[in-house]
């Protein structure tokens, strides 16, 4: 049997899992980011979860799902929203040095809807769109059964399409960017708005809880937010008719009481499509979408040098 | 040499083309659409188009371009919004009864990003949106170098994306489609409700004249639709991060009193993307488009063909 390791750095959590070829999670491990220890202080922390693991096998290669933008040729980190330090750095360099073999490096939105794709929610459809709805709101796009990166590395930007014109202001500087509108902080922003709470006290579970008890204002918060995710998740259907779109992220733990209402909000904005015909499901991995995905990523790689070995075929076809 | 035969099967124009292997329009024949003719009136229209050709040869195969939705085997027409009787229509069968060989078929979106790609501004690049802003406004969209019609054949339906929520009222029922509010029609109907004129005595073409001219609500209109259709673009930018945009239709013809202020717009609303990194370049193949684009479809396939011929390989492969 093959081991790979996965290995996620995220902006408020680090985590390491060592999956088998078939993507059987054997271990997980996640600990809090320290944002001012750096590369090198979450590199050490993440040695020290696989460290930990109960199962000692070498693994076949390791792939890195990071949370922030990455070089084309994905062999380093551009930037970490979360802390210093993460500008020009070749993380794959120095993970290979810790681990021989081969190391991949993807964005996490595109490594998640890779390892959906892979091992979770996503399994046998051919094109899906990945949607995390979490402090931000990200994407991933899988295209005839292959992650599709764009010609920048900037595909399925899903948070920052703008839905509502001369909108709230998005952290990226633009108005009206579904992630100024839907992401956890902005249910919770625009919920203690409208109740005249300090918003750093308000999360977006709370809004739910206070909804689910008959509070009008988060209400009328999760109406207009989920109304407008709706609204950004149909209009990405009708350019990119997915077979599927599937929602992760803290969010989408909200379980029915957003999938239901978004469903409706779906079906509504992607007409003339025929109405509830995209299923839209929640993600299956949970917390360990990241380590899954940056598995997926070596296995995916390796089964398709497999296939080239067998075929003589280029194993970018394919 | 290999010669094929596009044929162009639009709402209100019909045309025929004679193309060679290169995508050298060798013939070129257009007349209206009689819509109460009805699909045989239509072939008939068009077979006295071919017939009137001074050039004789046997075409290679046939490529058809329909202007409406048509099924997923892409053998029958569904629907045409101009006149009665294209419902569940076998149009590629009646054609093959005329000209023996391979005859395929694609709605004239599609057919048109593909002409571009192949013929036109598209031709060097690998990830393409083509948006036609016309009557109405549709798009298709190439992914790595081939047509991407999706998992239901509704791939690239930008016209129908949202861009105001609760907005205008579009002709499929909704509110706030981006053919809403920047079709050519819905430019005119604007600027005619701002200025009390009767709006079926007004055309985009006279609002671009108008603002040209200073007219305060003709620049108001213009400004609103061009942003808004930036929105749109930008959107669609975020999500399938193309290498260009080409746009096409009868809005297009404005020129730079379009584009200039279209990519003003889209590089405000594409951000945090590299401003102006995508291009967004006039269509090239003008009223040609539909039988050119009709033609790589046909020409794209039998190259596969050969090359599947020649390595073995399955066409279906890139």
């Amino acid at each position: 049997m093959q081991y790979v390791l996965g290995l996620d750095f995220g902006g408020t959590k680090l985590a390491a899992g060592l999956i088998d070829s078939s993507g059987r999670l054997i271990e997980f491990r996640r600990c809090p980011t320290d944002p001012s220890a750096g590369p090198a202080g979450a590199i050490s922390a993440v040695q020290r979860l696989v460290d930990s693991f109960t199962t000692r096998v070498r693994p076949a290669g390791v792939g890195i799902s990071f949370g922030g933008p990455i070089d084309q040729a994905r062999t380093r980190t551009l930037l970490s929203h979360h802390g210093p330090g993460w500008e020009e750095y070749p993380l794959v360099e120095h993970i290979g040095r810790l681990w021989p073999g081969p190391v991949v490096m993807e964005n996490d939105a595109n490594a998640a809807a890779l390892g959906e794709f892979c091992f979770g929610a996503g399994r046998g459809y051919r094109n899906l769109l990945y949607v995390t709805v979490s402090t931000g709101i990200g994407g991933g796009v899988i295209i005839n059964g292959e992650l599709y990166r764009g010609s920048r590395g900037l595909s399925g930007e899903i948070g920052h399409t703008i839905v509502v014109p001369s909108g709230p202001l998005c952290p990226c500087g633009k108005q009206g960017c579904l992630e100024a509108v839907a992401s956890g902080p902005s249910i919770a922003r625009h919920y203690a708005g409208r109740s005249g709470l300090d918003p750093t006290t308000v999360t977006a579970e709370e809004v739910f809880q206070q909804a689910e008890r008959g509070n009008p204002l988060a209400r009328e918060t999760l109406e207009w937010s989920i109304n407008l995710l709706g609204i950004g998740l149909a209009n990405a259907i009708n350019l990119l008719d997915p077979d599927v779109v599937i929602i992760g992220g803290g969010v989408s733990r909200a379980g029915d009481r957003l999938f239901a209402p978004l469903r409706a909000a779906v079906a509504a904005a992607a007409a003339p499509s025929p109405p509830g015909a995209v299923p839209i499901l929640p993600a299956a991995l949970g917390d360990a979408v990241g380590v899954l995905g940056a598995a997926a990523l070596v296995l995916s790689t390796s089964a398709a040098r497999q296939q080239s070995a067998q075929t003589g075929q280029d194993p970018s076809d394919p």
